[in-house]
């Protein structure tokens, strides 16, 4: 039975520190026509969508800081709602990242699938990888990473989701016998993950573990952030080069090692003329070819016609967790955060 | 402080299901010699480097099967000793695979270290990712892979050790203070797997959760095998293709998302003119680079002088575990073994 849908990265190009979100939403809106001219059932917009990538700013104050986050209910911000609004008319499901400010004052970044058919937020996700330093670089020059400043490390886990009204023709769970299992068969199961998780190969395997077929994330990467971090001598062209290849790279063989499809969505280009974040927004297969990819560095929209399908090669054969998983072997993982030397163990 | 070692990995060409053991470890010397010759310290054989890669045929005695394992102390073996004598002759270290017998008759897919310098096996590995079937297929024309029958898991775990010898000048435990850690100070730290276990990211973190530097594994992975098992038509060339493809790049993605290099060596070739395995030995460096890489599909050494300190940039910034791995958010991972559906969790 194929599992057929039509899905999109819609990368995001530079924003300044004071771009109105008014004029980037009117931006997401363009992408989102274009979408619906595709017959794109699903978009993917980037980290932080609404926003330049402000953790890579030391703000004196807490005023300066909140502007760039989102307080309440996204869906009903007098600023974003129109973007939602679209999304239902063209019937697209759409996953959005925001910097959250919660009612108890905590910063997380945050992203939500929105679904046109339900007509609600189906799943929130709270970055759990945060990178960066709480502290600024005392170079005055470098460029600065504070997400672990800016935001608590996310409290929701990896929530795997059902989204209803993409595939037709389901298996309900309530044909089938105690014990059989809709994973591939019933709504498509969905997992959501922000930038720097990506790396990160637990966070692909808890979705895994929980049936996902596609993977979708937004990402604010550094492109000249590495040479000044890295211990080896490096151009910015070299930093961003290998920038890119990383991101590439994990993208891909976590598709393949977890027998999913991904979406990613970068946040990309040159804000405020200086801060420059990597594009390379990409669509992989759960082989781990990559099946639509950017070709430039600001606003574009990449699409696929994907077949969900395509991941039960995967799921039943190489990566059938259920005859190859051998967890008796893994115990550190959840137990251990750092490294310990083996005679220490 | 520098750590340079000069490695490589020996791929081993064509083997038939009557080469002689002799002739295998005439093989093997050959290259070791030639690894003398390029004054390299540390040498990985393939997965069951000494003989046909017999886990493809069904036999139908345990006689006829168990021609293929080695039963007792391998370093003890008539056949197989002048291997270990010409490592200890020429100063290297090897790690060589082989099919075990365990005086419980149980079988085991191993592989050793041998310590030149230390004369003895420092440390022994059982494969824990048995891939294949029980039973063997019921097309007699297909070629089957009966691993989970010949085999048990592994049951070391990942069993992280220290070689010494090789790096000069290592900080000695005994010189620090109560707390802290030799780890990439002391001697390397090193971790061996075998073939399939490189596809499952929790083999590469229980080893990098102790440490490791150096990830060592041979492989026999079909070439003209994948064609039969996948649910998409492919020719015999696309499948070897693409099984290279896969090989690469989990070995490029976990080389990089645990920081340490890694040597993959390949039994490759037709045996018997007929059962095509993939080649593709290759060094990777711990930002995800292939820094060596095989040319031919026959007996062939590739080495590379590398620096086990390129692992520190991974180690302390992108992936320092201790500041980034959450890990409240893996407990499935050893746990459950195979995919619930995210309803019934």
């Amino acid at each position: 039975m194929a599992r057929k849908i039509i899905v999109a990265a819609a990368q995001v190009g530079a924003i300044n520190q004071d771009t109105g979100k008014a004029e980037v939403i009117a931006r997401l809106i363009n992408l989102l026509n274009e979408a619906a001219h595709h017959k794109v059932q699903l978009v993917v917009f980037p980290e932080c969508t609404l926003t330049t990538f402000f953790p890579c700013h030391l703000f004196q104050t807490q005023e300066e800081l909140d502007r760039y986050f989102e307080h309440g209910d996204i869906t009903q911000s007098p600023d974003v709602a129109p973007l939602f609004e679209q999304a239902k008319t063209s019937g697209i499901d759409i996953v959005v990242g925001y910097a959250e400010r919660t009612l108890e004052g905590n910063g997380y970044n945050t992203c939500i699938y929105f679904s046109a058919s339900e007509r609600k937020v189906l799943q929130k996700y709270r970055k759990v990888h945060l990178p960066g330093t709480v502290e600024p670089f005392e170079d005055p020059e470098a460029i600065n990473q504070l997400e672990k400043r800016y935001f608590k490390p996310g409290d929701l886990g990896f929530p795997a989701f059902r989204a209803p009204g993409l595939v037709p023709d389901v298996v309900k769970q309530s044909t089938l016998k105690a014990g059989q299992s809709t994973v591939g068969r019933g709504d498509p199961i969905f997992g959501m993950m922000i930038c720097n998780d990506r790396r990160w190969p637990e966070a692909w395997r808890m979705y895994s573990l929980k049936g996902v077929e596609l993977v979708m994330f937004g990402f604010n990467t550094g492109g000249n952030m590495a040479h000044l971090w890295g211990s080896k001598p490096m151009t910015p062209e070299q930093a961003k080069t290998e920038a890119l290849f990383h991101s590439k790279l994990v993208q891909q063989a976590n598709s393949y090692m977890n027998a999913c499809f991904s979406i990613s969505s970068a946040r990309c280009g040159l804000d405020d003329g200086k801060y420059d974040l990597i594009a390379g927004s990409a669509i992989c297969d759960p082989e781990g070819h990559v099946v639509a990819e950017a070709q430039t560095e600001g606003d574009e929209l990449i699409v696929a016609n994907i077949d969900l399908a395509d991941c039960r090669q995967g799921k039943e054969k190489t990566f059938d967790f259920s005859r190859h998983r051998r967890v008796e072997t893994y115990g550190l993982i959840d137990k251990q955060t750092g490294v310990v030397e083996p005679e220490l163990l």
